[in-house]
């Protein structure tokens, strides 16, 4: 092969918000595969707010930092261009952790094969990717809804926050989403079919939830920490569950994360806590691929990517997230196949 | 009767520590029973950290606030000295929310009969009631620890904190207690058998922690909140169960509470945060004292009751339970008998 392969590579450890000059752009050749390896092209990678914190020199994480110089970790889906892996053959589309680049070689352990004739390739980076199934998992295992009940997610239109509400109504709950803007709370309501929609940039959350919720969270879906955490915590139902899926309210934070100052209503409501960590279902992620392909089938879970051309555009895509800038899973489409 | 009684009633919202003023310390004379009441002697009143969250005009509690002028709610044990109630006879002794009083009148409910031959009357407010109780099922249906497994508990001196060490060392687990000063921590490890104790005072939390916790903290049972929930926070192992009593270093303050900023360190660790709110076990507690007293009875479980006399020292008394000046179960002794 004599193509280059354009590369993100972390370069300092960002200090608050992800700036272009926390990372070099590099490029060097692509190799042949060595014996057991395939090369992938890299065709969509996803943009996930825990990538914020794997730039981070964390001593207590899940996964060990990226280290300096290595390119930046993220997600993606590609095809196979060259293989001298058994398991994978020219042609073949997979899913892994891939990296913030243009092709990447893989030995094939952690990769999923993906079926583009089944559904766009952007939707195995969102619904029917991870943020898929921690939605699904986070919802269904950690919060267990119950028909009739009031389920309140906040980061509600982005990639976890929309599947989370859908599978709520799926289930029979009444479901309130936390969102920022006009338009994304209008989508929520009136094309994903939630029941209320609260706008944290121009409402107050507390009197949202009182007028949305007159019984009470019972299960709160937890994506962005900080203050709406806080308001969700004087609202709780008896028996309240609470999953904790991110904080992104926190990841730029250049002081130290603001606790909820209100857990004490744990104890008051007979609430429990508890983070979701998806890496802990993949086992069981054919069940969940399973039942939302089917409702994707039958129009009852709707899915929204917000792809961006070039991944070049890396450093201020990524800012998107954290602006409340993308509507729906954010991509970046790398290459056109 | 022509008795007087004498009683604490809030005189104002306490703002920061309790003060004398606070209360009005008033004397009224005792009244004969109304048909259907009784008089109850309070003989030993006890001392708990949730009686200041109950002074203040809070929104959402789990009881109501005590109201400006009313008699300081307290838990107490006295003996029925005049009854129109054929439930209770004179000379039966009762434990429950009967006041910051030397005399109380009741029609029965809430009120649990003791028997002064199988207890002193202090361990009835202590390890044989509501903190013992707390303990009891807030470590065992909370908690569930495993033998084997690592337990820490804070405020391990204090009234919970003495029981829930003993029955996790009753339940085979590794028991690491903190608390402040080295005596306190002397009587954990020497008399009580703690595996280890972390004089908060003097030593750094997170150190203790390492040093003692090499498997990291499966099961955390915390009654001060703070600093020492964080630093724990940090050395959760996979699957551990944070159980909330309490948050004594935070019920003072002038400010807003201060929240656990390492929270999502329950995602990071798969752990969970439930409270436990002991009303919820009392239709159980002749379970839990049956198994207790055996405990007692073979000299596996020790209490300790630090008895001050004197009704009227109560807003003193009252302030050794944030300084940490206890031993063990405070109580005032209002009357000899």
């Amino acid at each position: 092969m004599s193509t280059t392969n354009h590369q993100f590579r972390l370069a300092a450890r960002p200090v608050g918000a992800v700036k272009r000059s926390d990372f070099n752009y590099t490029n060097e050749p692509v190799r042949d595969p060595a014996d057991g390896e395939i090369v992938v092209k890299i065709l969509y990678v996803s943009l996930d707010p825990a990538m914020r914190g794997w730039m981070n020199e964390s001593k207590a994480s899940y996964i060990p930092p990226v280290g300096i110089d290595e390119v930046m970790r993220a997600i993606a889906v590609g095809r196979v261009v060259a293989s001298k892996n058994p398991g994978f053959a020219v042609g073949d589309h997979v899913n892994g952790l891939l990296g913030m680049q243009e092709y990447a070689y893989s030995n094939g352990q952690g990769l999923s094969k993906v079926n583009p004739k089944l559904a766009p390739l952007p939707m195995f980076l969102g619904t029917l990717g991870m943020p898929g199934l921690t939605a699904y998992f986070g919802l269904l295992e950690i919060g267990q809804p119950k028909e009739g009940e009031t389920v309140v997610v906040s980061g509600a239109a982005g990639a976890v926050g929309m599947v989370v509400g859908q599978i709520a109504k799926i289930k029979g709950c009444r479901v309130v989403g936390i969102a920022g803007g006009a338009e994304k709370c209008r989508y929520l309501v009136e094309e994903l079919g939630f029941d209320a929609a609260i706008d944290y940039k121009s409402e107050d959350v507390m009197v949202g939830l009182k007028t949305h919720c007159p019984n009470g969270v019972d299960v709160y879906f937890d994506n962005v920490g900080g203050d709406i955490l806080d308001a969700v915590l004087t609202k709780l139902a008896r028996g309240a569950r609470i999953v904790i899926c991110g904080a992104i309210s926190q990841y730029n934070n250049t002081t130290p994360i603001k606790g909820p100052a209100n857990y004490m209503q744990l104890l008051v409501n007979r609430a429990t806590m508890k983070g979701v960590m998806v890496a802990d279902y993949y086992p069981r992620a054919g069940e969940a691929l399973t039942e939302m392909g089917g409702w994707i089938g039958a129009g009852k879970l709707k899915t929204r990517e917000d792809i961006v051309d070039g991944l070049e555009t890396f450093p201020e895509t990524f800012a998107k997230l954290f602006s409340g800038g993308n509507n729906g899973k954010l991509v970046i489409r790398v290459a056109e196949a």
